[in-house]
Formats: C-alpha cells, sequence, structure tokens
C-alpha cells in the first residue's frame, strides 16, 4: 500500500467505527478490533495527571463481545440515536507493524422526543495494525474531556 | 480520474454543499444538483420502520428551484446564520455511472443575539454522478435524528 | 509535492492548529505561523456588512507570542477544556506562493465541573505558504458566527 492508500484506509477505519455505532450495528462494530485488542474510556483529567482511573476497560475481543451483548439486553430502557462527528486525524507514527493515529471527536445523542444534545467530546487515540491490507484497532483509547456518566446502559464513544 | 482523485471530488462535493448553505449561496448550491436530482429529508425513525413520511421532497431541480426562490421572500423572517460540519464520508458504491455515498453531519444555528444552538444531526445518503471530471448529486437523502420541525422557513440541511 | 500532498500537508496544519490549542500547547502552535503571520478573529455580521470591526488581532507572531504569554497568566482563573472540530475544508486558491483555504469550525468548552457546551462556530479563512515541504500560516482569519465574548482569557479560536 502506498502512504496515501494507507492514510485513506486509517479514515475509513475511523469513519466505519463511527458509522457502526450510529447505526447500531454493534456485531459488526467488533470486526473493527484485533482479537487482543485493548478498549478503554478515561477521564481527561486523570490521564494528564497520570492517575489510572478508566471509566470502562475491556482488555480483548471477548470482553467487548460481553459489552454488545449486555447492551443488547439493557437497551430497551435506554433508547436513544448516536451520532459521532471526529475530525483531525492524524497520523503520530507509522511503522511497518503498526500506527499510533489521533482524533477529535463529538457525540450527539437524541431522544425519543427527538431532542439531541452534545453527550459527550473527548479525543481517540489509537493504535491500528494492519491485517494484510484490512486496518484494524488494536488498542483504542477514548479519552473524554465532558464527565458524563457513562453506564451498563451506554452505546460505546 | 484515478480513485484517489473521485474521492477527493467527491469531498469536495459535500464540502461545497456545506459552504453554499452556510454562505446563503442558495443559487449556486442548485448547481451542484442533476436536472433529475431527488432531494429529501426524512426521520431516522420513519426510515428505520419503511415508513414512507417524508419532511420535505423535491422530486427534481425544478421543484428545488422553487425551493429556493420561497426561501429568498420567506427569510426575512428568520434570519440565522447555518453552520454545517460533516464528517465520515464513506463510499458505499463506486460505480462508473454513480457512487453511492454516506457521511453524518451536525447543523448549527445562530440566531441574531449571537446564540448558537445544535440545529440538526443525521445523516446523507447521497447518490453521486459524474459529468466528466465533476460530481453531481442525482439523489440527495438526508436523514435527520433530530425531529425538528421543517417548516417553509428552513435552509436546506 | 502533488497536489495531493499538498492537500494532506494543509489538512495536516489545520488538525495541528486544533490538537495544540486543545492539548493546551500554545507555544508549539506558534511553530504553525510565519514571523509576518496575522490572525485575527472576527464577527461575520461585520465581515459580510464590510465593517471593520475586529474582535480580537495580532498583526505579526510577536503579537501572538505576547497573547500566549497572557494566556499562561491569566489562565488560572479560567480552567476549561477545549475541544475542536474541523470539516468542510476547500483549498480555493492554489498558487505556487501560497494557497487561500476556507473550513468550517466548531469549538467545544467543556468546564471543571465536566458540562460541554457549545462555545463557538464559525469558518477559518487562511492564507498558507509553503516553506520547503511545509506549510504555515501567514493570514489565519477566524470568522466566528456565534457573538461569544472574547476576552483576555479566552483560548484562540
Amino acid at each position: 500500500m502506498t502512504p496515501v492508500e494507507r492514510r485513506a484506509a486509517i479514515e475509513r477505519l475511523l469513519a466505519d467505527h463511527a458509522w457502526c455505532i450510529d447505526q447500531d450495528r454493534l456485531e459488526e462494530w467488533l470486526d473493527l478490533f484485533t482479537e487482543d485488542a485493548v478498549y478503554k474510556i478515561v477521564p481527561r483529567e486523570n490521564l494528564e495527571q497520570g492517575l489510572p482511573l478508566t471509566l470502562f476497560i475491556a482488555e480483548n475481543k471477548n470482553m467487548l463481545r460481553d459489552r454488545v451483548t449486555s447492551l443488547r439486553k439493557a437497551n430497551i430502557y435506554n433508547i436513544h440515536y448516536d451520532r459521532h462527528l471526529i475530525s483531525g486525524i492524524r497520523v503520530v507514527e507509522d511503522g511497518a507493524a503498526a500506527c499510533a493515529v489521533e482524533a477529535s471527536f463529538a457525540v450527539f445523542h437524541t431522544d425519543q422526543e427527538g431532542g439531541t444534545r452534545v453527550f459527550s467530546v473527548g479525543a481517540y487515540r489509537d493504535r491500528i495494525v494492519f491485517v494484510g491490507d484490512r486496518p484494524l484497532f488494536r488498542e483504542k483509547i477514548v479519552v473524554v474531556d465532558t464527565a458524563a456518566v457513562l453506564t451498563l446502559l451506554s452505546t460505546p464513544l
């Protein structure tokens, strides 16, 4: 792959991530991760102060699968639409084995009455590996600026 | 055109769409559509349930022209600024004749007192044709998450 | 550089601009400007009516340096997180010496209680020069839709 093709594939991976969540295709969303993938959500304040608190952690893809299963059962009580906007995708390290990528996001929630609000803003700090021509998340750290309470009922960010 | 050039042209078409509306250049916005273009706004809930309700439909470019003419007369009563952010552009079908493209958007409105609010979030589902090297919308379906009331006075999404 | 490489470099400059501000790396943010760079913030209403009012102007990089120094002293009173989303980057003029670039932005602020709000939306109108392969802002005009009061304490947009 040329650098331009790699870059396009990374942008597409992030777009697919957003699209799968927003379209409630969480099972397809899982396909974007390696089996040993780590996914976690950390408050920005803690990260900057070097504190280890995480709001959510899945240490491998099986834990993410469990999460999706829980959401399928729980979300009859939390019906809303998600909408992600992602911007400023920066490939900060482009190694043969893996890429480090940063980007900013905003997630909007729309409730059943049709009201839309900013749910969370923050940054992704991803480690992406290529399996053949296909990029996958090996690590996705979601750093949230917003102190929203993330519960069992929350869809992924 | 190479795939990279096609992709860049599609991104530019979406950026021009947003820019024309935000800068109140609605007559130039019309130039982004084919004569037989269909433009419609549908609530996400209805689309997902297979219900045919649309909030607005123009079945060809002449109907869009009428819309712009109406807006020019009506909007002395609805003065606001629009601002679009578009993200996650995904070419989901890239045929010789046409491309199917999906993207997410957020539109902010700023009123005359300078207050800004999220007006609508949702997705575009576009069918884009190339006339020579120039991409044009043949179909633009705006799927809105937000149940904002879209009136005669609303600028396009 | 090929047109594709130039385009990628311009996108990266805008992403770096956002990232430096959002990560509070204002000293690195200065590195994105030429020594003779002009940076100003103007209300959209005034620009469209041809009125000369500006909310902030730095007529060269030394004035921007002073601004950053002031912010370092002042912002013990205004602790918040910034988050930029930038979209619709359009290269409207691509000369040998300089490029004219337009883009839309939204900036979110998160306060110490973790509440996030839309702080400002608007457009960038930039003039970018290449020093070797490296793009730099020679002029950055921030046109704000939102009438937020920009004070001594505000971080850059």
